[in-house]
């Protein structure tokens, strides 16, 4: 079988769509390494990558009405759209929330969270154009699901140190607490791109 | 082809679910101006509403149920119906909170996010008698996004107030958090009735 | 209609997956009564039960990819699988949680919730065999549906003691909130439970 451009677009589409979430991550290095007086830039380059992200989604939204063949369930391809524009909310938000909020110094253990988004994040945009064969993405889904296992440990033990530390601000505390929960939810969010995939999968083999 | 009796009844029963989000975000904008005093009475309206919605959506399940046609999927029918019961929820349990936690000032701002919420209660009231031609909607949920984004950067806006007024009480804001997250958490909810329907549309087209 | 060994397998999957909720609400009663230098213990043991759901999980997945007929929609076995897992992902965060945060003392109620989770533990355990004959189940997802509510109640009630006891350490309340919030979700997620079963009765009806 000879796939044509039409099905190809698709692929094409969620390609360009997960690559914006490996921008997303990288900003959100950049944002807990830069000074803070520099971090306001850093968040409008995120939300001009959320921007690109939102045209992405109505691109894949625009195809699906506008073709007569999918390669996949026309909702499956909806729903696997919207969960990666969900991913780049979160890291939107989180940077977002960092400069509102003005935080001052993220807690030792905020890098490890924000590589392993970024581990997620260059996966998933390897994982799209092998969406072809997406029965043979398996290590895909099994890695995902490891890394967000991951990140839940690094996101428990930063809530741990930063509630247990003497003489803690409270205010400080849940400032702080809002920009790392955005980025477990994004950990979560690269889980639940992984659970459409495996759904998918599911009904194709 | 013409729409029988029970055909229509779907439409009249997802008017009517609709109709108490609109009687929902009446109620906030009350909740937020009335004294102190005066908001268990609102907050008991509220809860009122919300079992009028949970009659709504049990008699949708119940319809399901017992028809042989339905004009959409069956599960779409009840996730629709299960969604705007949602939004209903989130309106209860702020309304709840305030009264629980005896919030005595809400901060300037919440207005906006409630007059935000009233706005897509009225469209989404609308739109339900139009799901007969579903693939017409799509002003409904770029709208219902619209809003949600503009939710959004209110909230935010409210939440970085707070935790940036001087000498602010950390228990006060944890409370006032509470609310306004639950105000917030009812605009994603109306976006996700809207992702409904377009997912509905998706199919149809 | 004779079922075939095929067929009851995926119920005794299910049957064996709830099981595991049972255990979960268990070692949660434990959690909360028995002295802070034990909780570790209670926790490691949580995690244990989190493993062997995970497990039982990942048993259902490979049934799925490997018959060739399955009692119900492929997806909905997943998501039913995959909701009962987030059950107990709940049940484990608020045993870790609990421990991280080393909390001093549980806030008077909170025996009640951890009651209703087994309550609803013990309905779901018992509904999964039922799967069967699935559109008999309404009473199953009617009692959830119930229990929820009541949780929501209790849960409610704790968070205005938590917040509105004088001198209060804002630390200690977000804290124990955190796990109280677990706790609250894993009640919301035995509802999420009773929805799918509802939605695979509706197709079958």
């Amino acid at each position: 079988m000879r796939l044509t451009p039409r099905d190809t677009r698709f692929f094409d589409l969620l390609t360009t769509a997960a690559g914006n979430l490996v921008t997303g991550a990288g900003l959100l290095t950049e944002l807990i390494s830069v000074p803070m007086a520099e971090r306001e830039k850093v968040a409008q380059l995120m939300h001009d990558t959320e921007h690109l992200g939102d045209d992405a989604t109505q691109e894949i939204m625009l195809q699906l009405n506008t073709s007569f063949i999918t390669p996949f369930d026309r909702q499956d391809i909806q729903l696997l759209a919207s969960r990666i524009d969900d991913v780049l909310d979160d890291m939107d938000e989180a940077a977002d929330l960092a400069v509102l909020y003005r935080i001052e110094q993220f807690p030792p253990g905020v890098e490890a969270l924000v590589e392993l988004l970024g581990r997620a994040a260059t996966l998933t945009a390897e994982a799209m154009p092998g969406m072809r064969k997406v029965t043979e993405l398996s290590a895909f889904w099994e890695e995902i699901n490891a890394i967000e296992d991951q990140a839940d440990g690094v996101y428990r033990r930063l809530l741990a140190h930063l509630f247990n530390t003497d003489g803690a601000d409270p205010l400080t505390v849940m400032k702080t607490k809002e920009v790392i929960d955005r980025l477990e939810s994004a950990a979560d969010a690269f889980e639940h791109v992984a659970d459409v995939v495996q759904t998918i999968a599911v009904k194709e083999s």
